[in-house]
Formats: C-alpha cells, sequence, structure tokens
C-alpha cells in the first residue's frame, strides 16, 4: 500500500509564505496511484478557495504491518437553525466529550479568529484552553489515513442522504483523530465557503453541526483538545506519520 | 507555465536517509501537468538503479517574465575505448575549459570515491579543487529548466544518432550549468548501471566521453567548476531557482 498525500497552496509554497489552498490524504494500492495522484492535481486546481500555484504529492510506501485500525466513528447531527445555535451546540458537544467550557470557549476563539485557514490542527489543552503545540499558523497536519472499504463507505453515507467529499474526508480524519494517545475531542469546520456545517468529533462519536460559519466564509480550521499530560511528541507522531486504515464497524 | 519536478528515492526520504534513485526537472504547460507526472511516477518505479518508495513531486507555477534563456551548448564526442583513457580525456577537456590540472584531479578523485550517488552535485573551487558548497551529501540539485522545442531537439539528436533519456536530460541541465555565474566547467557521469558515457561541459560546449566508468556501476554524479571567487548564494540561487528554457540556437 501507498500513502499518496498532497498540500497546495497560492502565493508560493507553504514554506515560501504561500497561502494554503487544499490537502489530501490517500492510502490506495500501487496500481491506483498514478489516477489519485492526477484527481488529487485536479483539484488544487480547482478549489473554491482559489487556483493554487504550488502543489506538493508525496507517493510513498506503507508497511502493511505498520498499518494501525480504527474504527469509523458513528454518525449523529445535531440540526439548528443559526450560527449562533451552531456555535452553542459546538460548545456543548465539546464539554459532554470531556472539554471544559473553558477551553470549548477558548477553541471556539481560535477558529473564529483566524486570519486564514491553516494547513494543520491547533493542538489545546482540554482543561485550560491554552494552545500546546509549537506549530504556530503551520498547525499539526493529520496524515496517513484511509477508509478501509471506500465503496461500503459511500454507500453508507448515500443511504442516510450525506456523502459528500467534506463528510467522506473529514469522517476518516476524524477517526485517526479521535484514537489518538491523548485526545478528548475536536472541533472542525471547513474552510470551504460554500460548506457551513462543522462538527465536532471524540471516541463516543461524529456529531455534525449545521451553520457553524456564516455561508461565503472561506475560513475554517481544527482544534484538537487533549488531556493535560498529554506528550506533545507522542501525538504528533500518531496524528503525522502514524497509517491507520479506517474501518467500517457497522457493515452495511 | 509549469514546474514539474520530481524525485525518489528507496529506504524513505531523501531527508529521512533514504537513498536516491532518481529525479526528473520538466516545464510544461498547465493541460501537460498531469501527463508529466505521471511519466515521472512510472520512472520512479521503474528506474536502473531501484524501485523507489518515496516519491516527491512538486508542480509550481512559473512567472513567464523570470524565465530566463539560454543556448543548447554545442554537441562533441571524444571517443575513447576504455575507463582510464575516458578518465584521461575528461582532464584534458576539464583543463581546456579553465579548471587546473590540480582541481580536475580533485573532482575525478571526489566522483570516484562517492560512497553512492548523490541527489545534487558537489561545487568545487576551478583552482585549489577544494568543495566550495555545505551541502554534504545532499549536493545542490539543478532545477525548473526545460527545452524550448522539444519535437526540434529530440530531432535534432536523432539525427546524430545520440538520442537516448540521459542524453537529452544531460543537456538541458549542462546547458543552464554552464550559463551560471561564475561556472567554469561540469564533469558527470550517469549513476544508471547500464550507462557509461559521461561528459564535460562548459559554454564552449558539451563534449560526450564513452566510457566514464565500468559496466553495471550504479554510482555517478556531477562536480560543478566554479572561479575562486563565486558566491555560494547567487550560484546557488540561480541553479537552484532561476526558471531556465534552453534554445535550439542552430536550428534544424
Amino acid at each position: 500500500m501507498y500513502s499518496v498525500r498532497m498540500r497546495s497552496a497560492e502565493g508560493g509554497a507553504h514554506e515560501a509564505g504561500g497561502r494554503h489552498i487544499s490537502g489530501a490524504e490517500r492510502i490506495v494500492a500501487h496500481d491506483k496511484i498514478g489516477e489519485t495522484s492526477n484527481a488529487m492535481l485536479q483539484r488544487a486546481f480547482a478549489h473554491t478557495r482559489g487556483r493554487a500555484d504550488f502543489i506538493n504529492i508525496v507517493v510513498e510506501k506503507i508497511d502493511k504491518h505498520s498499518m494501525q485500525e480504527v474504527p469509523l466513528l458513528p454518525i449523529y447531527t445535531i440540526a439548528g437553525r443559526s450560527v449562533v445555535e451552531g456555535h452553542q451546540t459546538a460548545e456543548r458537544a465539546l464539554c459532554e466529550a470531556g472539554v471544559t467550557l473553558m477551553a470549548a470557549k477558548k477553541g471556539m476563539e481560535a477558529l473564529l479568529s483566524l486570519p486564514d485557514s491553516m494547513r494543520g490542527a491547533m493542538l489545546l489543552c482540554a482543561v485550560t484552553g491554552q494552545r500546546v503545540d509549537d506549530t504556530q499558523t503551520r498547525g499539526i497536519r493529520v496524515s496517513r489515513m484511509d477508509i478501509e472499504d471506500e465503496q461500503g463507505f459511500i454507500a453508507k453515507l448515500e443511504q442516510r442522504g450525506i456523502h459528500n467529499n467534506h463528510v467522506r474526508e473529514a469522517l476518516v480524519l476524524a477517526s485517526k483523530v479521535a484514537a489518538a494517545p491523548g485526545m478528548v475531542a475536536e472541533l472542525c469546520w471547513s474552510d470551504d465557503p460554500e460548506y457551513t456545517t462543522g462538527y465536532v468529533a471524540s471516541r463516543v462519536g461524529y456529531i455534525r453541526i449545521p451553520h457553524c460559519k456564516p455561508l461565503g466564509n472561506a475560513i475554517g480550521g481544527r482544534v484538537f483538545f487533549v488531556k493535560p499530560d498529554t506528550k506533545l511528541s507522542v501525538i504528533s507522531e500518531y496524528l503525522e506519520q502514524q497509517p491507520v486504515l479506517v474501518t467500517l464497524a457497522e457493515r452495511l
């Protein structure tokens, strides 16, 4: 199996100050590498956030024995009618997952005050809400994961009427993240200006929350809330390096 | 136009200690990006030096106005029957290009004593033969170049009976290198175990030298001989960053 991953930016490479446009993560068999990387190229050039002028694709062999399996999180939706309601729902869901109200509010604030989307996620202490990672505006990028049975997964999402790229990718990512050592919960909404549904995820499940931001807003991001005694090097290594295959726990 | 470049390694990424397998450089129009990167992927997986398990492809837009044009070097061949003769020819050609005999011998020695191929080139003083760059085993990689009229170029090489991937790519690279500020000459032979012809290039021309190494030897490399007063930052910037289009000076 091969990890195929892409990151794209506008105004030069990320490391040269370019603006992050999009990213993608797949784990595929050798004969799918070409088609997967082509799809990623096209995507980078056609993103709603802008047209990338820098694209980096990495193809890397993964040792089968190093692959960890984690279950797909169960999916819930908590409906709401406004962004205010959406934010209240998110706060409540974070608290139920074990984040303090103070930390939940700080996490929300951190996302809302971003000047632009980050490539990766911010790590916050689930008790104090203090940022604990040292990646500044880059963030920690969750990498090397995919779903085990893509067709079954898509069928499952279609059956529930929630199949789109955002949900598909976010669910796989959130399932990997929820299984991280020391992880309490994740808060996320997309940077796609046309997609306003966000989510709170933890080992309990993936809670979809409509209206996490106003339509047309192109700033999104991820906050990971971690236990106070979490070792940064251990959790970063898991999120960035550990190959994870997400399994469909409930078969269709 | 877009710079599309690839580097591949075996045993992990270059930066993680992997062994360099192959590299490629193109500058293409937007509609050729997919096909170009696919060809690079296939090449990385089918190289004579080994099968890559790490491939990095970068696609980057190039501002037309930043592109520099340099002429294709005229091509000569100095035949010989043995590796000993090949090395003598190379030394002589380097001296004729302005490298001291001492520096030429040191450059030859530097290539011959490599434990494995480098991703980039070593920079040596053309007078003393001392290494002047600080890239250790990585080397300085010449990047962002291509030929202006690929079909005309291939036809020209075919007409002379010297058309193959090695010559095509080396000529474009050597033409860019020869035009670098402070460059005196280049010495190179391939790391392809099946290709033993090397070359010495300078502004005067590209001199092909058969038998620069024994058949089956998978270690090759590049040495750039530079004037003693050359500023490392200036020449590195040109070699690595300056987009260059090599033009066919003599039209067919």
